[in-house]
């Protein structure tokens, strides 16, 4: 496989991430709002669990909920909206499992205006009866699911309720000792809403962009697929580990977007990793073909190693941050 | 039925509102935790839902989402912890549905440490399977149910989807026009989680006060009790229209704790409130009769009328919030 690498001055990358969110945070305004949803009459059936009333009943489903914080001082050019993974919240954004300040703090303290979404199903998005409304019943990822299954671990039966006796991968930046702080942050989820995840993040696009989108995991795919649909809106993509193309059909829509492709430690070994990343990297080759631009960073490759998939909660959170917040800088998506 | 009326002078009110939570907001800090929760293994059946996992899987369950927002320049004299009502989340203290600062900004703005929770299935909570773990299934309440039963409008019957077709009650503070956007806010919810949730909101109660916490409907009962195993932690109770009282054998326990009562309008002219209203004030005056103190306003009475069960969404969202800022001043539970 052919990997295009970025090289980061090492030096730069530590006075990034030495800037420290801890500092003050002064915002113009914070708040929240809510995107997408519908109003539906359940006439088939009365909703499970609901007491009181039968058939016919009137439900407002598949919205989604975003919270923002926006600088006194702005000095992101554009926006910079947060997209979490798969059975996660917004919360994956915030204060990491070990308490420190998670990415959220890190790009707000460096004057990005930031809107952290919970996906529909997931957090303040609230959920919709199934099979009534949503067609699917949610899946319950077991507690060591992240675990073994993200390279934190060393594979299946890796994980144990005592610190002490986890196989975690060696030199892994993962807070060992929170891993029961990352799991509360886990939530039940579906994968049969991406038509109406995808309504409402295109409503949300369309709403406060143009803008930079960060995406994770599940929410490869919504960034990619709707930056397809909007490339005068969404000015960048900042791809973490994401699992899903946008529409190879349309490639030479996202020819004007620059896209930074992230992706942590470990994946040669791994049995699923290489396969993703490679998916990934043959669609952002079809963009480049199509006269598009993307940056490969592997983490390893720039000095930065033992980051899993969920790089964002680890110990260098920070540091990693500083990788994109660089990325961000030579892009010219930032004011002087 | 006698009420204990406390006298407001409206224009101390009229100025408390006027300083506007639309100033920028200078944060010390901000961030988010989980308290409680626990790690149970399904035994008995596969969880619902779930695949690639039968019996026997682990899953990290009860847990609470909570967010934090500390002022740099604090004048609380302790933290405010908000606890929302059921069916919704901590997003009900955020922007209102009309798109002004909600309660979090007001108080954080008066320069509170406030701390904002998902309570358990609501939310960045998450939820669990359930009969597995949560003992029943959840509560859909439909569309029209706050706005029937909330006095929001005239009864049954007087919801429509037409803000200009809804039979709302004559001068109603509700922002009818953004009942959508209220009802994008609702989230499914569970009855049968009183202990867990008790014993979640105790963690956070012995984790971060002395403090004062603010309570709406549902968390009514939670407050109360809470308040009562940790008089020592509580210093001060807000208990917005609650449901549920603490536990009347142990009403000397709050004997310390300087209680308000705060009730909107149309109380007399409902079906349930008067009772519900009468509860809350039976166990109140087991307080009172106990050697406490509470003080009851019911906003019509100080000439703020048209408020509903959702005053905090409500048009004049601020001026109420004024008053429970003025109660705490008056407490003096704020530094000079």
């Amino acid at each position: 496989m052919k990997r295009w690498i970025v090289s980061v001055p090492i030096v730069l990358l530590l006075l990034a991430s030495a800037a420290s969110a801890q500092a003050p945070l002064t915002l113009k305004s914070m708040g929240s709002f809510y995107v997408g949803g519908r109003e539906v009459r359940v006439t088939d059936a009365p909703i499970k669990g609901q007491r009181g009333r039968g058939a016919g009943s009137l439900h407002q489903v598949e919205q989604m909920y975003v919270q923002y914080f926006i600088p006194q001082d702005q000095r992101g050019a554009l926006p910079l909206l947060l997209w979490h993974g798969g059975a996660l919240t917004g919360a994956v954004y915030e204060t990491t499992p070990d308490g420190r300040p998670g990415w959220l703090n890190y790009f707000v303290g460096k004057g990005w205006a930031v809107y952290n979404a919970d996906a529909m199903s997931g957090g303040r998005a609230g959920w919709a009866a199934y099979p009534q409304v949503f067609r699917s019943a949610p899946i319950f990822l077991p507690k060591e699911h992240a675990f073994e299954r993200y390279r934190i671990g060393t594979g299946p039966g890796s994980y144990h309720k005592d610190p002490d006796r986890m196989k975690l991968k060696p030199g892994s930046q993962f807070p060992a000792e929170a891993y029961d702080e990352f799991a509360k942050q886990g939530v039940p989820y579906w994968t049969t809403n991406d038509e109406a995840t995808i309504r409402a993040y295109t409503e949300l696009v369309d709403k406060v962009c143009p803008c930079v989108v960060l995406v994770h995991s599940q929410s490869g795919l919504f960034g990619q697929v709707i930056a397809q649909a909007r490339p005068d809106k969404i000015k960048a993509l900042v791809l973490v580990e994401p699992v899903g193309t946008g529409n190879p059909k349309l490639a030479a829509n996202l020819k004007d977007t620059p896209i930074l492709a992230l992706y942590g430690d470990y994946i040669d070994e791994d049995p699923r990793w290489p396969r993703l990343l490679a998916h990934n990297l043959w669609f952002l080759e079809l963009v480049r073909e199509a006269g598009g631009r993307y940056d490969l960073i592997e983490l390893p490759q720039i000095g930065i190693k033992g980051n899993s998939h969920m790089m964002m909660v680890e110990k260098n959170s920070d540091q990693i941050a500083g990788v994109i917040q660089d990325w961000l800088v030579r892009q010219g998506l930032t004011r002087p």
